[in-house]
């Protein structure tokens, strides 16, 4: 039963909830009590892993409820003023604020394995259409899927605004008339303030969990991505898998194969498919509530786990990666990979650029057809076919994939995320939060 | 060829490249000068609709070199230091910024409708599960919309943020050598600043496009829920539908069908397939650029065009909707819509909720039993029931629809949106650039 | 662990590979003899669900292979002529047989449930855009999804023969040298044949997963059709929902609703982002075997799973509905129901029937006006106005609910669906297939 | 407007109806023969280009009848008994008979390409995780995709025959009370018969188009599979591009990119989000008609046109290639892909498998360690590791890629696909009926 996600949050919630309405005099103090004791009595149980869901009581509110009943019969005044609607987008929301701090946690640590492997100026091919481009940096490489999580991270952190808004008070679907106190459930539960409109908030269920689902959907992109460089390179040797993170084959004895990164690649498809889920229940339906977008919470749980699993297997699997340098210059050489350097040599000594392009292509057809590097062209012969003088240093220069991969290596990733201090500040608020509930909580039982 | 949507903003990014290598002597100022007047009457005839693309020449990029190219040499000298990866990241990006903005424009629009709506106070049905729940009002269910909406364009702002960065000098993967400024074109075309890596750059295509495509599919859920609403309550006769938004049959005569709404319900899905469409071509890509992300670029055309069309056809429909006030009251007291007030009013005299939602519960059912509304019970009945006593007064205000309603009707729609100066601001920083644009041209061109 | 759901198929596929191997000497009968009794041994205990599949030992095979190697050294030698990639695909597929077959039982029954209400000729609304269009009957509702899930069967029919041929052989990805029999594991695990090419058979591993998944995507869609109806006529009250198939609300005490079938609703969502990752998994990918493609096994699990659940509350919930005739004249009468009758029968008159359809719209525009029916209607007006007699009588029939009605419930559900033949036959082929190798393993256990 | 593709088919249908109309005595000889000569030359105007569809007129539908109706004022009578249900309903089906057709010719046109290649007996890797596997030979390749294909064809030709049911007289959901003929309409437009339930028939619009979009998904990830192969192994050199269908850089002078491959891969995912939108258009929407299914005609129009082009691509590109031999000798040696040869020779001899396979693991890391292939080992050396004597010439065998790629060779592709005389017999079938058609327009015209 996947609702045990959110047994801890229904506890939590019921305390706020319960705290409130001692606060508004619509329960008593000695019944709010009662009430309080027995939340904290399951809390506790719920923790130790004691309390197991009862599938027959339908969901994990009429669990909790039930069980508190068992202790107190003012249990059944627990649910004044609310109703399942406004409880399950309550503990929705406070599961994926926690999904939103961990996946953001996750991804920093990606982001850390990716800051270890940008100390390494190895050279790197860079391709186009899988054909091998200009020399770059193992560190280049790094670097740029250091920024594409970055705005992953971005997206995430914006999300979390969206998210952290408190819907108790949403009732059904049209509010309560009930004299509550949305501004004190916000504070003890650590959101920034009340949701503006019932219906919306209790009608649009589904909407926050497809948004968290399409972040996390683009940020599985970028780790299939990283994980198809990997796992192709790997079969041209640039790259050599740990033995940790392959595995071999029933049939096949010389085999290592990337199957972890194979994983993380078919996964992004999964969380895909659980976005496609969650828009098409939601689209079509009326306003209000509907029983369909119950299943957006299973969708967005999914998620969170299949690709908080596949973010911190990546970020294992990199730093063990070796880079096989003598393959990778090999690579870069076969690819005539410092065409645009040359061209762009010839340009600087004036020739159209369109020209000198077209001179290179030529250039490296002959080198082509005579099996030679770009390295070993001499200036003289390059002049001639030119047009323009061109000095030897700097074809040397421009031909030397050392020298371009060095310019590579000048991108830097930052000391950490600009995302990382607003992650601890979100944590630290949720745990102010925590212990002002629970202040709360203990100036009622006492 | 959908590539004509691009050819203003190639244009321009044109002039911007090459008034930044004039500046950084690449080009001469004669050089730059011929390409910049070229380019200017180019831009003329491309307003007036005189150049049509040639779809013999692959893309808007080599259409307009071709063609400066064919005024002076030196328009072989265009493409200096860049290359079409760069270049098409830079002119869909453009396009993304103003497709962006008139989406924001057309959510304000369907803003403004529903705070038409928003002034009138006719009680209005909120449902659950499809069947009526409580009485509301017609402001409260455009309230309750409004809102959605306000986060589609909170998502719309933030996203604005991410595109507006110059992808100019990113190279076809791995930047350029050489000394280009970047900062200068990203003045004159008005990003915040460059991108940070090339290869995150040209790779990540469809990344920003898939985002956008995200944020409007969840925009036309919000479409469609109130497509959906009208559509079934005109069913229900509770909304009459203008005769200008709906067509007859071709063969029962007696139809009135709300086509439109059907189209705009039924356009959510295009836009969920455009996104799995972007989503699918990125997924398992290696790093750099594969032209499959091409086609990202017609995806995000399609889900803009289709949205737009969406959006503005249900402002336009909104305002004329006719609410029957008859209806509605007869659908909410059928639906016995007072029974959580009256509940809560038991609870309030201190019966447990759960106690007093199994008695209300009994109550309805004697009502549908001998056919009765709750609005006609005695307090004598209702108190014996109760097993407290309730006040004449305050049974009629529980049951009372108008009364209810009304405390709906204290949801009040704000006067703009909180994102509607930043669009003013977004819109008068490009106009800002483009100006400052021109004026670097003519300084060049004399 | 989801392949639990493949234990049986394991073991029984084992068996027949080792009577294989036995067969064409390249096992000893003594060493076959010790493999299948562990084999039938280990049968045993999985079926009393005493054996649990080791997560630390990667894959149902494994768990196999190892239980068995416990027993007898032989075990070894079991993976002969063999690789695990067309093992999980003989299982997968004898997995897929049994599920199609599930499959298209649940589907007859939700059928036979549309036959109990096909003998049911209360008039039914019929409509077009969610408007009234003409009056059918219950039992023409019930044909016309009947005839929908018939196309279903078929569809899973035909794929079932894709399904149904034998991986055994396919090696890893280009078959083996081993001198085995393929056409001898066919006969005794009840496959048509073998498979044309090992590495179609193993890298295209996803595809018949695929398949499956969209033909569950759209018997999802027909059931959602059926749910879709009864939830919007429940909430007109033209259906009566049972009581046992409907629940209650947390706060609304006077609410019944359809959740079952909104669920149901919802699930078909489900299936479609199960075949999306499906396909996603897949595209793209090179030929031979990847790893990737293993998801596929879950995705399909899960479809069918949920998928046969919401076919089998369907077929549940239908026989128990209650058709409201009353309501329903009235939504008929309201709806203006017969204008299409009306029209046609005055270009049965000779009014050409563009015509005849705008007459007939003013007519009802008339009748609008004066809230009278269609129904009432003298012959006298309806002469004027058409410009050629029209007799009472068949006036009377035209505009009759009960008489238009009578003539959709001519539509008569066949006594059963023409795939059931097949199906009976499908399931006896496994059997004998079954039995067979029962003998095959005594012959060689002794 | 895409509607135009409709044009030819709405004519046809047009005629018999009309034809039926005057056989049944709806319409007189002399009405019916004025609307057929008018349909006679609208034909020949649209099939000279003449005929521009006017947007004004909403549909097709519209168009057509306009047209006639402006030569003769009988016009107005050529819709009895029929509703655009049920005409839109005929002109999709007569389009998706002919778009199978075409797709069916398309894929043979593909298996032809690889028929070709199977003629090279050229050694060729196979692969699993992408790592070298086994030897296979460049036919086994083909040979492999040629399958893919054929159950493409077959799910295709088995969609035709549900597709291939007549419409017309289904009416707008609940078919015609007129005396109408469906066998008639049936036979001279070549359906198979007529539709079950008339509101099954309209109501489940969508259904098959879904379906015809998951078959040419389903094809097309078998393209994309064929293009990936090429592209990663012309990245490799294994495979050379023919230069005709590779573009160069305008940045890198040295590149050969694979475009038109890239594309292919992208468009099959253009056609998933075709089947989503389908998809998602349909769910949860009730029985009948409702305007929303208008949209997925647009859908398959797209994925047909997407799709054709692709195969027809993919068709050509295939016989140009270049498969370079000695690279990809040297990289199956590199990949010691003969060790599973080498592990079954091991096991023949009466090793254990599982045994055989450790060992075979250990040479191949001796063999790496050494830098040597295994087709250089000695007898000596293994048949001590394995512990029994193996023969130098069997031990060759085993590890010669030679022998074993020829050992894959043997697989031959059928002389023509199995679908392909049913593919003549239904165009054979459709001109009958065309031909009929036109006799008995002739009859009435005369």
């Amino acid at each position: 039963m996947l609702d045990e996600k959110l047994l801890t949050y229904d506890i939590e919630g019921n305390k706020a909830h319960v705290c409130m309405l001692a606060k508004q005099k619509i329960l008593s103090k000695q019944e709010a009590a009662e009430i309080l004791a027995a939340l904290s009595s399951l809390q506790k149980k719920a923790e130790s892993g004691q309390f197991k869901l009862d599938c027959s009581l339908e969901d994990v509110h009429m669990n909790v409820e039930t069980a508190v009943t068992a202790v107190t019969p003012h249990g059944k005044k627990m649910h004044t003023a609310r109703s399942r609607n406004d409880q399950v987008s309550l503990d929705t929301r406070m599961y994926m604020r926690d999904a939103i701090n961990e996946l953001s946690a996750a991804l920093m640590q990606l982001q850390h394995s990716l800051s270890q492997l940008s100390k390494n100026d190895c050279p790197f091919p860079t391709y186009t259409h899988f054909q091998v481009a200009q020399p770059a940096s193992v560190s280049f490489w790094a670097h740029a899927h250091w920024h594409g999580i970055e705005r992953d991270l971005q997206r995430l952190s914006q999300l979390y605004e969206r998210v952290n808004c408190n819907p108790l008070g949403s009732g059904a679907v049209a509010g309560t008339t009930w004299n509550i106190d949305r501004d004190y459930t916000s504070k003890v539960l650590g959101f920034s303030g009340p949701t503006a409109n019932p219906m919306d908030t209790v009608g649009n269920r589904g909407e926050l969990e497809a948004e968290l689902l399409s972040a996390i959907c683009l940020a599985m992109v970028h780790a299939s991505k990283v994980a198809e460089d990997i796992i192709l390179l790997s079969n041209k040797r640039l790259i050599m898998l740990p033995d940790e993170y392959s595995t071999g084959s029933s049939m096949m004895p010389q085999k290592k194969n990337p199957d972890p990164l194979e994983l993380i690649r078919g996964r992004a498809a999964r969380v895909l498919g659980l976005y496609v889920s969650a828009i098409t229940v939601m689209k079509g339906l009326p306003s209000g509530y509907s029983k369909d977008s119950q299943e957006t919470k299973y969708y967005v749980m999914q998620g969170v786990d299949t690709s908080l699993a596949a973010f911190s297997m990546l970020a294992k699997i990199l730093p063990k990666l070796k880079f096989n340098e003598d393959k990778i210059i090999e690579e870069l050489e076969e690819g005539y990979s410092c065409a645009t350097e040359l061209a762009d040599l010839l340009a600087a000594k004036g020739v159209p650029f369109r020209k000198a392009h077209e001179i290179t292509g030529g250039i490296v057809k002959g080198c082509i057809a005579k099996k030679k590097y770009l390295s070993v062209l001499s200036a003289t012969e390059v002049s001639r076919l030119a047009g323009v003088p061109i000095p030897q240093k700097e074809l040397g220069e421009a031909t030397s994939i050392d020298k371009v991969a060095r310019f590579a290596a000048k991108y830097k990733i930052p000391a950490s995320s600009a995302y990382s201090s607003a992650l601890k500040q979100r944590e630290k608020l949720l745990e102010d939060a925590h212990s002002l509930l629970e202040k709360e909580v203990k100036a009622i039982t006492g």
